[in-house]
């Protein structure tokens, strides 16, 4: 019973249909394709905004792509620490930007805090040239630690930033799992919060390889096409990674996938117990268990992460879409016993 | 009627029903699934040596990881000045080695000469630490003036790479078709002839979007899986790109496809009489029609990409491998008319 | 009175003398000179081992070409939180190697703790393709706030670091001063203790424009001389830095003038009693004057940087070589009145 | 007798006066002294026009900090083919700017050609992605063959390549020396022409290591500043760099070394006679002397580089702004007679 990451799931049915459709006669390549011109309208009216929207195919090529746009090579992105780009993506963000460094900030629960940040911001004065250039800001929504950002305090983390002249990019590789979880509207969590570019996922919510690249200013656009395509990132028969996006989109499994994950990661939380190190918010679970027990759970055929320094004993369960049916129970039943 | 490039095929059945027959169950990701497992024995096998490949999902990653692997950031890469290394992805190469500088030869029908090449090395005399090094030579195979080098020549390019110390990579966007063409074993103009790695294109030939990255030493793997990570090159779902790759070998569509696609560019070639500027020897043609004649084959209904300076005049006619039947018989009938 | 910087100060007698000296006939360019050709042999001799010595003209390029020299694009550097590779050089190190990531260490005083490296270190699991690579580890001797290592301490996170496989860099921008307040010989903080390459500063404490990169192992310098040049730090008329770096080694001055700055130190440390920050082990004081007193002390004429945040209410005072006569007494009375 | 290269000159007595007239006092560091101040005023009355300019200790850092401030990491950079950037700099421009591409151009004597630069330029139709984007042009002048652009080829030269929106960088490592032997105007060769970013070189006519960036629109320099810095090339110790500058332009040296530089090289291009293979427009001599004859100079005592293919026979003499009395009517003979 596999609870490693939720990028070990399939592709949904609607998505590989939509490939389907999408393989009939010859289209022209490189982003010319009617599938990707719609791309800009269905985000558009996804987000309830005039937006500008790119597929790529991953997600570090998305977020990575995103702070290149938004960062010079000297600028400094600020970061929870335990970001997905400062730690599962091998400097990805350096590599794109040319050098831009990281300001890795704490933050509870994976969140960052207006204070922290506002107080690392102050290291950098304005002006000072010794210093590498305060650019963005990149938020993970979901969290790394499974948690979501509520519309006023991210509001406030990108009112800061705005005010010295960041720009604010969202990492959303989860960023179905959140909305299903919040419950409120696409714009509420992005452009009227202040985020300025997103990193949309669809890849671990059951899409087979696509995510979106969605700019909420077109002028933010800049130089991005030409810094996707010398990344390699541009998908010559690019209407197939369209075609996902848009059945994704306009089908509506966005949100049937990420609720039946979400669902499933709450009832794990639940038979956690005490153990639950963090609030579950979006589709994954961490617990403190101990070494006996990780390893208790292990020979009972659980297969899931360790996290964390090897000595706090603690574990991540991911949920998946198509997460087998009996998984969830088992793991709770053995979570509740153990 | 779309001639403008490979690129604008479909994706073959065969390569459908693999991605259905993968999308079943979960599977570990980033290459651990068993999908990924089984490439180095297929290509290792297609190949008839011990290789290792690695799965990408487009050729200027396949080109631009092998390169930066080979070359250091202030490495010279030898390569024709018509490749598309140098001419068609946006500076893919400088970016994805930091740097390296690409060294651009003449030659006839878009091959590289032995003597053109010799002299360009003699430029960069052993040791001098004004000039940068010479590190890696990529050949292209079919080239992009759709021609083919035979066994003989392509192994002198590479022994003379060779004895500087460089590095060969080929660049196979269309190796199908240039081994569909020649009829030799892919050995013979791969690691027999001298080559090191090899960007091995599957998606112009009818995958969806899958390239390999073939090497031939084992030991010049060196950094290319944390070059690939941080370039957001592994796809999360891995499985998906590996399988398409099997089944591009092993159900033998790499060979009927590019052999239907030779057939046509044949008979294209055929047609354009004495107004073909370069030998047919993979799925493209190259033809002096002169502006006039450009205009009327437009108005026909024919879709093609002018080429080269626009005062020659010259026209691109790609067939796929999926071409319509109608289409090459029309064309041809145009060229021999207009 | 100026207090802002060592780098405030002017170039001693002795090094203009070895500028004149140098200024005489033709002379190969570009290291082949007479004087970069006794390099090795001066800093093998002053380091009391086999050493390779290689002259720029600046700090940054020192410690940033040797960090790009150790560490490949997708490493990870190790250093403290307020290292002058973090903080005041504008990302260098990032630009130089290419995108390696910074891992910024917490520690008293500046320094780096065994402990908290090796747990940093645990968050790195060997073999992990999604992480940036432990490559190297920068040490700043003096450190940034004026103290310095004994020598088993340095030992100790310079066999930390070896265990790992990763390099030690020595960031010795006032490493003649961290030599003379110990007292010991050159090798005890350097290559005796584990350290693999060094900048060693000399322009701070005398020298006009002088660095020397010093490598402890040959095997180590690689690449390095490819990467100076191509970073424009290759001087052409390379004999007036190595002339620098001769005199400042073979007059004593680097002793003389770190003495001097240091005693210098060590009077303003006293002056500032219970407000002193850190201790004096070096020629750099910090202390805790609040706002008010800065205030105060600059109308009274003395000129100072102000470190830390703003609230902190901090100031940094540091002690030139050449210092004129009456500032510090002057300084001195005004904190013990103030 | 040595006519290897303008930079085995010494410094002249102007420069060491200017140094030691700086070795006063304290002064503000990076840019921040009395003599960065006047840096500005004292090239914008050089060449007749409001000017920003940047003191650099290298030519290398001169031309690639200039480049990358004006090109995109996706740029292309249009220069002759024997350019110093292209052929002496081991890939400076690549690094500097993040991977931007030299488009390389023939010409005749090192001369860039209005025809030939318009051909290049129409590779690169506006708005393609999939090729880098043409970002400047840069021009040598004096050239690397030792001959000088007119003002009106300049101008031409200019008007194509702001047409297409690039800027021009010009390489003026021997700008005193092309001034010299033109006998213009500095503003007639520059920014009159068209020129947008000069790199103003005086290390080789008699500075001890100093350049400048001179920045006719004071708009261009963007993030100059910044690049600088994070490149390791903003010296602490500025007032040194910044001196000399003032000193090579205000005692006219520049004029004195530069004049007397030519004269030399005028004497020994008259001594070629037949065997002449370029016009002597600065201080630079290529003489077609074949092997037997390099071999039989060589053994008289004479010192130079060979150049171009070694089967071309071709050697390339330099004339220092301080070369010794006697050698270039001892070089002037053995020509005749050989």
């Amino acid at each position: 019973m596999r609870f490693f990451s939720d990028n070990t799931a399939t592709a949904c049915p609607e998505i590989l249909t939509a490939l389907e459709g999408a393989n009939r006669g010859l289209a022209k390549p490189y982003g010319e394709d009617e599938w990707t011109a719609r791309l800009d309208g269905a985000f558009s009216a996804f987000f309830g905004t005039e937006a500008r929207a790119f597929a790529v195919a991953t997600g570090t090529a998305a977020n990575s792509l995103s702070l290149a746009t938004l960062s010079p090579p000297y600028g400094a992105i600020f970061a929870h620490q335990e970001a997905h780009i400062a730690v599962d993506e091998c400097g990805a963000p350096g590599f794109f930007s040319g050098g831009a460094q990281l300001a890795l900030l704490a933050g509870e629960h994976g969140r960052l805090e207006a204070a922290i940040f506002r107080a690392a911001l102050g290291a950098y004065p304005p002006g000072d040239v010794h210093k590498v250039q305060p650019a963005a800001l990149s938020i993970t929504q979901a969290t790394e630690l499974g948690t979501c950002y509520r519309r006023e305090p991210l509001a406030e983390l990108c009112a800061i930033a705005h005010e010295r002249g960041l720009k604010v990019h969202m990492d959303g590789a989860r960023f179905a799992n959140a909305l299903a979880f919040l419950g409120c509207h696409p714009a509420d969590i992005t452009w009227r919060a202040g985020v300025d570019v997103l990193s949309f996922g669809a890849t671990k919510n059951g899409a087979l390889a696509a995510e979106a690249v969605v700019f909420f200013d077109p002028a933010l656009v800049g130089d991005f096409e030409l810094r996707r395509k010398r990344a390699g990132h541009l998908l010559s028969k690019s209407r197939y990674v369209a075609a996902q996006l848009l059945a994704y989109l306009e089908t509506g499994v966005w949100r049937r996938n990420a609720g039946r994950a979400n669902a499933l990661a709450q009832a794990i939380g639940r038979a956690a117990g005490a153990a639950l190190l963090h609030p579950v918010e979006a589709n994954e679970v961490f617990v403190g268990l101990g070494a006996e027990r990780r390893r208790a759970l292990r020979a009972a055929g659980f297969e899931f992460y360790d996290w964390g320094p090897e000595s706090a004993g603690d574990a991540r369960f991911v949920a998946s879409w198509d997460q087998p049916e009996g998984d969830v129970p088992a793991l709770c039943e053995a979570l509740g016993r153990s």
